[in-house]
């Protein structure tokens, strides 16, 4: 069986992918990918995941250069989602210019819990993207 | 506002919950949540997810007892996955016997990638699942 075909992709062709540094074990991020997608992931070791939003290929770090160097890829049980080990370039994963997208934590403020931001910027996003697109 | 609706919650209403070892950082498994799962998951501060497969809530372990304790809760920049940290109790987060779901690696075995197995099972799944249900 291709390996491509032991994925168990969703109605839409997509799965999740978690990207976690290789080094520290900090998640990073999640994306989805197609088929194609994980196909140039392991074909390049590079990320590669599947805009939603613009519809086509996101080779990561394109135009930030933060590329996702691929150490290691697994799947779950199910299928249906993938990890990837990642060497991060630049150390700067999200699009808000901070390591990792996880960067609020559900703290108790009072009376009610509300998402508390925990993690520095890095670099400020707007010299990250110089199209200013925000999302490469 | 109510940080129940700083989720971007999916057309069915879920999003994807990554547990991670809160000691070691192993990525343990990947399930949905629900608004409720969520909810109980934050009050309890022990992992509730929504079975898709059974359209319910699960109580992590309420079957196998293993069950997941949560030390943290975060919320991705986009707002629509979060990550848990977790003690896992017993050890085993997968359904297989295994400690986390993604126990398969791909590897370049002769011409072609393949789906390795590479971590051992520590339990019989038949001596985890009394009812004998496979997934809890």
């Amino acid at each position: 069986m291709h390996w491509l075909d032991n994925v168990a992709w969703n109605e839409d062709g997509l799965i999740p992918a978690i990207a976690q540094d290789a080094a520290s074990g900090r998640v990073l991020m999640v994306a989805w990918m197609n088929r194609e997608a994980l196909q140039l992931t392991a074909a390049r070791q590079t990320a590669t995941y599947w805009s939603r939003s613009r519809n086509k290929l996101w080779h990561k770090g394109e135009e930030s250069g933060h590329v996702q160097v691929v150490k290691e890829i697994r799947l779950d049980c199910d299928g249906d989602v993938v990890i990837l080990q990642v060497e991060q370039q630049g150390g700067i994963a999200c699009h808000t210019g901070r390591e990792s997208c996880f960067y609020r934590v559900l703290a108790q403020e009072g009376d009610a819990p509300q998402w508390e931001i925990r993690d520095a910027v890095l670099k400020d996003p707007t010299h990250i993207y110089s199209k200013g697109s925000g999302h490469e």
